[in-house]
């Protein structure tokens, strides 16, 4: 639907990884460590698919492990052993030091002006949000910053929504799953949420999951379309 | 363990995808397309994070339609809008027409010259199966080709694999899942099989997954190993 006539929630559930924080200087950090700077895509796409093949069979894995782990099988055998840690350590630190997109300081005020309670809820772990929001110095804009280490299994499972939902008192209906991520948008969906696709420069979303009700490009819009 | 001692199993269900199909060349098919080759490996790690995002919520999607579509949005803004049916045609069928691997035809023949029944088990369809060992000149090393479409649901939810066996009539103990990707190999040891995983190349196995009870380089190799 038009972004700009969406009814107000009453709590918005943000994503983290992507949806506020530009993960972009980490293909810097790659070439740092002598891989191509294009293999950051690769190396998240198959942290996700490898996260999401777990939670399928029923498991919640360490997100932070997945990462290291997949990072250190691409860097080796491309650089000395005895390097392997160090170059798992710089990616990873620089991981834990990423800054929001440029929207997101503004977006994040402007939404929270509106009487509009805000959390967090993310399949990496909580101090990661924690730090990116005290970097970016808004984190007393936000009511609470989870992760699903803390619930029964990742998003997109229902349960995961479902215990952060219940978490802040708040039914389904009554908020809105925030996130850069169709696979999150169609989770949220699926479990009776309302749903904000930030497109951030995405070409489009795909078909075989659940379309978001609102599309905007940025917080700044979804602050507008949510007023 | 070594493997030069491993029991012979009755059966192996072979995965597919990369597993038996070298894809390889679809990266000179994205270079006709307009996409640089190394976007292939960030596509198909997608495609799978998107299959097994909706296995975790209970769905059980196309591969194909999946494949398409991913393919689609890659392309879109980046080629003229009217060439987009063609462009994702031209990949995908590609796909479609993949050959072995150059240790696969001698493999399957020498593992069959054994006695063990050999079948397949993969997430895309049966067709794809069926015109890559016909154009390799061994269907017939293979008593049956199967596709997670006429089960439960997507590898590597133990219901994919348990009904590949119902459908074998062996129990889980004497069957052997054989695949290059280490979240079959997992979903497989979790679902009671042995399981033989082929490197391939790559630089090593996550230990965030079921290890597997036999690692070989190709299927030259679990020839000899399963003798």
């Amino acid at each position: 639907m038009s972004p700009t006539h969406a009814k107000t929630p009453s709590l918005i559930v943000f994503d983290v990884n992507e949806t506020l924080s530009d993960m972009s200087p980490l293909a810097e950090k790659f070439e740092t460590v002598g891989l191509p700077p294009h293999e950051r895509e690769a190396w998240f796409a198959g942290l996700l698919r490898d996260g999401f093949s777990l939670t399928s069979v029923g498991e919640n894995p360490d997100f932070a492990q997945l990462a290291a782990e997949s990072l250190r099988l691409r860097l080796r055998g491309r650089c000395p052993e005895q390097d392997l840690d160090r170059h798992v350590d710089t990616v990873m630190m620089a991981f834990g030091q990423l800054g929001v997109h440029p929207d997101v300081v503004a977006g994040i005020r402007s939404l929270r002006s509106t009487g509009i309670r805000l959390v967090t809820l993310s399949n990496g772990s909580t101090s990661l949000a924690e730090g990116l929001l005290e970097r970016a110095g808004i984190t007393a804009e936000f009511e609470k910053l989870m992760g699903v280490a803390d619930g029964p299994a990742w998003k997109p499972t229902a349960g995961s929504y479902r215990r952060a939902l219940e978490v802040c008192g708040v039914q389904a209906d009554q908020a809105m799953l925030v996130a850069v991520h169709p696979w999150d948008i169609d989770g949220a969906a699926r479990a009776g949420m309302r749903t904000g696709w930030l497109r951030r420069g995405a070409a489009g979303y795909p078909s075989y999951f659940h379309a978001p009700e609102v599309e905007v490009d940025d917080l700044l819009e979804l602050a507008v379309a949510l007023a």
